[in-house]
């Protein structure tokens, strides 16, 4: 999308400049959720855009008006904003206020607040305004609820949002039954996961994980430049305490922003005066911990999503819980059997396919040799 | 492709459009391979095309030549065929010959004749007719070995060439681990099926899968009229012998269609004398049946390629055995979990990620909510 300002701008172009615009703020907004917005002139040309950059920032309408250089431009223009416009006092002022104040013709949001609290405030201010309001009528387009898909977890379940990543090859295995650690997909692949990592609020993995492939877990960008991240460690045992300093993921990040999840009834046993956090977590009757409360003592530390990278138990664990929300699956072409190979949801055990969880707005990009499928799980109700 | 008569094209328009043309033959020309043929005149414009339709009648040249209304066209033209023109008298007389007698400027050919018998024969009579005559040097075109690749395995294995297709969860599972039988894929992705299965000579499940779903396994057109095809059951124990008559894969074809395969050593307990096919082949020393000596009688019986089904037993073996040609692996986007479902490699031992079976040329398609991976598989050099 390589607009100039003066190109004439359908309502479905200008949406869609808005959701790439809201995209740039991935990673950096949350607890907020990402918004672009755009402004089109009284003769539907482009004046302007804006997105949301950081949390404690202006909102992306704020970032688009405070842009236009001519308040001429203004009398008549027609408002893209992928989100509804908020109606409430904040760190920032309401953008529903500042919209109401300006000749606008239109302001079209893509989606109403997932928040049923102030749903709907926003259009109506502006509404009020004399402004024609109206949500997005046109061509479907489920970008706009992925941009939100983490805050409207965390607004409706009260938890962190869950996507789960797992590279495997055609058989479904993450590597072979020997344990041997082993690359599954190729560097293409590879690089896009540390992409996809910076995304998310932390990046969560299995005690196993940890003890056999001694991962950095950390962000490498395009520029081979190390970027630090959280980690979440599940270690129902705390098993990880005695050698956690000696971990590559240690070296890499500082102690504040390594979490080891541990079961709350070894509360007294492993005590607290660790340098890194500990979180307590229930236990479960069927054995291991309790996930919904470990996603929710997440989100209470500020971790609005998490990246469970694996093993396979960990990978069944999410599963078998109903709590997966995205699921990246990295397929490399290769076949190295049952008998060879650890599959990755090989503990997990669905009621059948007509429970089975199911990829909505599945999505298939390739990255070399591999391919990529991804989209939003959906689980069967229970 | 959409070209008409008199349409300038360039040397890689006119090849692909060759290629378009040679694979109207596929699933009717065997053990023939599938070829295409496209002239342009002297100032590269379309004259016209041709494919060869079926085993005994005649080639893509000739059948494109014989489309030449007026000869002057041939005049310093430019021929391109998907395979070396032939030079030897078989069911019709050799096409380097015929090419050889025309006022024409270039021949060019996808790939030489995979015969190492009478390779690059068709060429040097075409050449010593002064006709310049080239191998395809251009754009690499994976697509002109693959309309070769039943007749390569043919010729070079003397044995049917495989093709495995499997459909499966995102997990890799075929099926619940109860027994239960239920597509696990889409509608979309079950038409293609049909088409597929039209591609080769015959389809082939196990004894299990029989059993369990009692299949029809022919061929549905897309306007809902069934055709019958080949069938090969894998039946090492002759346990199907007593219901056969009763299976829906009896009442849909005529009993020379139906190929079961035994254990050989059962040859005297198993007699003659029944109304359909049997082969009776080599046991293993693993158990089970010998799947080379089986490919190998299956292209005795003029079978020159075959579409295996399942189920996950009988994909194994063929892993095991290292003969799958080529993979059509679809995958609906559920998960059903290792403890509820049986996958479509359980029995398959691999050596290790190092020596796993690679897929090659990799193609990734949609049907509805499904993804087809495929390609050419390669096994690692035991």
């Amino acid at each position: 999308m390589n607009y100039k300002a003066g190109d004439q701008l359908s309502d479905l172009e200008a949406m869609r400049l808005a959701i790439a615009e809201a995209r740039k703020g991935v990673g950096s907004v949350a607890p907020n959720p990402p918004v672009g917005c755009v402004i089109l002139s009284r003769d539907r040309r482009l004046v302007t855009v804006g997105y949301h950059k950081k949390c404690g920032g202006p909102h992306a309408e704020v970032e688009a008006l405070s842009q236009v250089a001519d308040p001429a431009l203004l009398k008549g223009a027609h408002v893209f904003v992928t989100l509804e416009p908020c109606a409430h006092f904040g760190k920032t002022p309401p953008c529903a206020e500042a919209l109401a104040q300006l000749p606008l013709a239109r302001v079209i949001y893509g989606l109403e607040d997932p928040n049923p609290l102030v749903a709907g405030q926003g259009a109506k201010r502006v509404q009020a305004a004399g402004i024609i309001t109206e949500v997005w009528r046109g061509q479907d387009l489920p970008e706009l609820e992925e941009l939100i898909e983490v805050f409207r977890c965390n607004i409706e379940k009260k938890r962190a949002f869950v996507a789960v990543k797992a590279a495997v090859t055609l058989d479904g295995c993450v590597a072979e039954s020997s344990g041997k650690s082993q690359w599954i997909t190729g560097p293409e692949s590879r690089k896009f996961v540390h992409q996809l990592r910076a995304n998310f609020d932390a990046v969560l993995v299995g005690r196993n994980t940890v003890e056999s492939d001694n991962p950095r877990l950390n962000i490498r960008g395009s520029d081979g430049e190390e970027r630090s991240n959280r980690v979440v460690l599940l270690d129902p045992n705390n098993r990880l305490s005695p050698g956690l300093k000696q971990l590559a993921l240690w070296q890499c990040r500082d102690s504040a922003s390594i979490f080891q999840a541990v079961r709350a009834k070894l509360g007294d046993e492993v005590g607290g005066g660790v340098e890194w956090r500990r979180l307590l977590v229930k236990g479960r009757e069927a054995g291991g911990m309790d996930l919904a409360d470990l996603t929710s003592q997440l989100f209470s530390e500020g971790i609005c999503s998490v990246l469970v990278e694996g093993g396979a138990f960990t990978h069944s664990s999410f599963f078998q819980s109903a709590l997966v929300d995205r699921l990246y699956l990295f397929i490399s072409p290769k076949a190295l059997g049952g008998k060879a190979g650890l599959n990755w949801l090989q503990h997990f055990e669905s009621r059948g396919l007509d429970y089975a969880p199911k990829l909505k707005s599945r999505c298939v990009m390739t990255f070399g040799e591999d391919i990529l499928i991804s989209g939003h799980l959906s689980f069967p109700p229970t």
